[in-house]
Formats: structure tokens, C-alpha cells, sequence
């Protein structure tokens, strides 16, 4: 297996290097123990907003900090949650004095990481509110969660809490709006080929040439089911379905479709994946106001894309239109 | 091979069909001929700004039609060259009465089929200009050019012309900018495995468990050489040090460093090329100015990267900054 890589073992530092000389004017990186914050340093009397996560996934969280959006991300090696010794101090640049959300990812490793950091930046005097993120219906309990992953939808977290904190509101009004979008957020995926995690060498699983695995997660670990592989179309349905009914989508309902890739899907497969989904979710009515299709939350080089459904109401639709201003996503 | 599409004969239709729907607000696109133009048609008055090319290469060009940079794009089928009859529509729906420049990669029927639409719109009334983008320094002739092929760099012709035009520049103006965009901006990219075009199956060339292809086209052909598969930095030394060399760069230019995906190669990794490259760059007295990480000019799921630099002046370096509202490419 090949990859762009040094030292297998320096692959997120390496990457981390990269990534703050290029978006010198969004971030900082902290290298020991390693997170990134806002160039600018917390932002005086703004709520601040921290996420993080093993690596794997970019441009999730790093990719996300920014005006409007994250103020410090907290990159673990990949597939690996954070420690908490990343996780305080992540807290603590993230604090302009008006508290920190922290927005975990449902995987026990993070949320225990995070619960624990969480604890200790409280008893030096930071206040913190954590949501969690568990949008991915595929599976109730699996490798490595207890109750449902937190995939894709997390974006739409961060992005929607991050323009809640940007216009002022206080941190329990970015907290409830953050749990609101947990609320009404869902996400299935598809892998068509298993990503290779660098210091393994070899893929996370064996897939053979003539199946897939739906409800994927995001660490390639197993979905619902291996099914043989079919169309686009098809694939989408078995994705866009669950998400739709586990929602309660009714006509009338207004969404966000978000068709995310998983690495290694080129981008006009994407567009395939969401013209379909968007058919069917107007076939039940459902109209779609937002829409966001690319690689954002990823695994590695994994072939594969998710379906991710939010539901909208004013605020929320207002809140993701508000400007943004990241390396990875900015309107 | 496994891929999220339909009828491998539909990729394309069915891939604009959902670019379409998920980018109504900045994107109108024609099924017969095919073409991409803005969703509010040409600008009065402005010069409008023409690409295209074989599909595959998402999200070039239909990705960056908008504000501040294409008119219109002209997707032909995976890695073939649009035809006449599709480029010019596409020309005449960029025509707001300014003239149209026309922004084609240097490959033979790229170029054939632009020369044919280019005569029959001027026959039209429509003033034309056109620009040929040649800035991959890794073969002189290959198997689809004479002469240098168009890679990456047309991001940079396509982002500097359309800022010139937007600011109302006559055609003149604008070719001219866009000409010494082209006379600025080298590029050299590597794969690392193959892609698969969806109505062949199989992957384009057979590249062994342990060897790269320095040098490749964005189509697969041939580079340069196969060596062994190497570490990141030594790979991006072997990108940059011919585009370094080739553009004459001395200490004391400063430049845009761009490091593009191939679309099956994980962000990370770009990072890491990245770091790389601004390092042998600054090692040489060259100053990065700007910065482009990211999949823009793929090559369906390829995997590799490619590294262009462009020297700036300051009238390149404002056009650059310029804002820019498309699908692919915003602030």
C-alpha cells in the first residue's frame, strides 16, 4: 500500500505541519500535546467551541476552525481518540471568558477523553457544556460506541452552533441549539473499498470485488449489512431510507441533504448519490432548501459516501447560511 | 470495480443532473447539447469566460462557473474532449457583448473542437479569444498533446481571468492576464494507483505493488519515469525541483504554492506534500504568498498529487484574493 506519507508514525504531525503553513491566517498548532486553535486566539466574550476526534477524518475538526465555526480542534493519532492532556488545553484557548461547548462524537473513547478533560478545565474555572453527536443510524450499539456513532451530521453541528456562538448568544442558547441540531440530524453511509490506516498497512477490512458494506462507519468499522454490489441509485435508497424514516420526515418538512465522501469517491459519483437521495426525498414531499456535497468527513482514503439529513427550521437555516470562514468550508 | 453510479453510459448526465440540483442558485445546466452556464446567464457587459474538457476531472470546470470566474464550462465524456457543437452554446451563454475568452488545456482535440466552435461563434458576431493552458512540465509531447499538457494550473488561468473580467476588463485585458498566468504557472504531478474510467472497468495502466508514476497526466498517461514508491518528501522533491527549475525561480519571487489532489488520496497527505514543498521552496528564497490545498483538477479516484507554482506579481496576487462565489471555490 502507498500513500504520500514519511514516517508512518509522523503522519498526523506531518500533516498538522502542513496544514498550519498554509492557513497560517486561520490557526495555530500547538504541537506538544498537539491541537489547533484560532490565529487570533480565543475571541473575547463569545461562547468558544471545541471538537476533536482521532485523525483520519480531515477535513474534520481541523479543517472546520475558523470565524464562524470552531474555535480549537483537537486531533488524536488516527483513528484514536484524543487524551485529555490535548483536550485542556484545547478548552482553554477556546475560552473567551463567556464558556466552552465542547461537541464529542459518540465513541467511548472520546467521550470518556473529553468527560475527563471537561472536568478538569471546570476545576481551573472554565465553564463547559458537551453535546453529544450520534447521528448515525445504522447501528445501536458497535465497535467502538455505546448507542448510536457520531458521523457526518457532526459538520452540521459545528457549523450551525458555531454561527449561534458568532452572533452572540450565551452558552446555554449555543448549547440547546447544538442539541437541537443533534435533534434533528441523521446519516448513513456506504463503503465500496476499506480505507488503510498508515501505520497498519493494510486495509481495515476485507470487502470483496462484488460487495459493499451499508451503514459503514466512519473508522471502517461494520455496518448493517454486506450486500452485493448494486446501482447508485440503489445504494442511495438503502441509505436515504433509514435516514428519512428515523427522522420522521413528513411532507411539508424542509431540509439540509448533505452527501458526504468518504475519501476516495471522486466528487461526480457524489453528485450521482444526490440527485437521487433528492428525488426521493421529494417523492415524500420533502422539500430540500440546503444542500452541501464533497469530502468533509472522511476515512482515510475509504470508497464509500453517506447520506446526511437535517431538518430545518428558520433559525437553523438561517444559522447555516451565516458567513464562515475555514480552511475547509467557507461561504 | 465498484462505483456509485448507474449506467457506467450515464455517468456524466446523471453526475450534472445532481451538480444541477444541488447548485441551482449559482448553475443552469443544458442536457442537449450538454453544457454548464450560469444560473442567472450572461453578464452584460462583461467579458464571459469559457472552459471545458473530458469529464473526470471534477470538480474542474463546472465547479467554477460563478461569480468571479467561469461563464460557462463544457464537460465532454470521461476523458474525451467536448465536441463543437456542445462548446458553442457554451460560448454564445457566455456572451454578455464584451467578447468571450475561451480557457482550453492543451490537448490535441481539446484544442481542435475549441477551434471549430471558436470559428463558428465568430461567425456568429461573438468576438473570441482564446488561451491554451500548458503548464505540466513533465513530457514535452505526449499521448494526447503536442506540446505541454494542461493540468492543475488551469485552476489559477480560470480563478486570475474571471477576477479580471469581473473588475471590467476589455478582452484584451483579460487575455492578457490570463496569458501571463500561463507564463507563470508549472506543474508536475505522481500517481500512486490507477484510476478506473467507468465505461472501461478496469484501471488505466498496471502500476506495480511498489512503484509511482512521476510525472503523470491527469488522464493516466505516462509521465516521465517509474520509480520505487518513496517517502512523501522525496516524492515532492521530485515534483517541485522541475517546476522550481522550469519556471526560473530565484530568491526574492513570491508565489502561490497549490497542491492538488488526484481524488483518491487523502487530504492529510496533501498537507503533508504540502509542507514539503513550502519548505524546498523557502530553502531556495522563494516567499509563498498563497496557498491551495485540495481535490480541484482530479483525475476520477486516482490516487497522487500534483504541486503547482505560480510566481505572483501584485496585479496577480489582488486578482487572486478577489472574491469568488462557485461551487467548488468560494471567498
Amino acid at each position: 500500500v502507498k500513500k504520500l506519507l514519511n514516517d508512518p508514525a509522523d503522519a498526523v504531525a506531518d500533516s498538522l505541519a502542513g496544514f498550519a503553513l498554509a492557513h497560517a491566517d486561520l490557526v495555530q498548532v500547538s504541537s506538544s500535546p498537539v491541537f489547533v486553535s484560532r490565529a487570533g486566539g480565543a475571541v473575547t466574550g463569545k461562547v468558544g467551541l471545541v471538537s476533536g476526534g482521532g485523525s483520519g477524518h480531515e477535513p474534520l475538526h481541523a479543517g472546520f476552525v475558523g470565524a464562524g465555526m470552531l474555535d480549537a480542534a483537537v486531533p488524536g493519532a488516527v483513528f484514536t481518540s484524543p487524551t485529555p492532556d490535548q483536550i485542556l488545553p484545547a478548552v482553554q484557548a477556546a475560552d473567551g471568558g463567556a464558556g466552552v461547548l465542547a461537541i464529542v462524537k459518540n465513541y467511548t473513547g472520546d467521550v470518556l477523553n473529553f468527560e475527563t478533560a471537561v472536568e478538569l478545565a471546570e476545576a481551573e474555572g472554565v465553564e463547559v457544556a458537551t453535546v453529544l453527536v450520534n447521528d448515525d443510524v445504522a447501528v445501536e450499539d458497535s465497535l467502538y460506541t455505546a448507542g448510536r456513532r457520531g458521523v457526518a451530521g457532526t459538520l452540521a453541528v459545528e457549523k450551525i452552533a458555531g454561527a449561534a456562538a458568532d452572533r452572540g448568544a450565551d452558552l446555554g442558547t449555543v448549547t440547546a441549539v447544538a442539541q437541537r441540531v443533534v435533534a434533528n440530524v441523521r446519516s448513513m453511509g456506504v463503503a465500496l473499498a476499506a480505507p488503510v490506516v498508515p501505520h497498519v498497512g493494510r486495509p481495515s477490512f476485507d470487502l470483496g470485488d462484488d460487495e459493499i458494506e451499508v451503514g459503514i462507519g466512519i473508522h471502517g468499522e461494520p455496518g448493517r449489512r454486506r450486500v452485493p454490489a448494486a446501482s447508485a441509485d440503489e445504494v442511495t435508497e438503502m441509505l436515504l431510507a433509514p435516514v428519512a424514516d428515523d427522522l420522521g420526515l413528513t411532507g411539508g418538512d424542509r431540509v439540509l441533504l448533505f452527501v458526504n465522501g468518504m475519501g476516495g469517491t471522486p466528487l461526480s459519483e457524489l453528485y450521482v448519490v444526490y440527485g437521487r437521495a433528492r428525488r426521493l426525498l421529494e417523492e415524500r414531499g420533502v422539500t430540500v432548501s440546503r444542500s452541501l456535497v464533497g469530502n468533509y468527513v472522511t476515512s482515510l482514503e475509504m470508497q464509500g459516501a453517506s447520506v446526511t439529513v437535517l431538518r430545518l427550521d428558520d433559525e437553523l437555516e438561517a444559522l447555516w447560511d451565516a458567513p464562515v470562514t475555514t480552511a475547509a468550508l467557507r461561504w
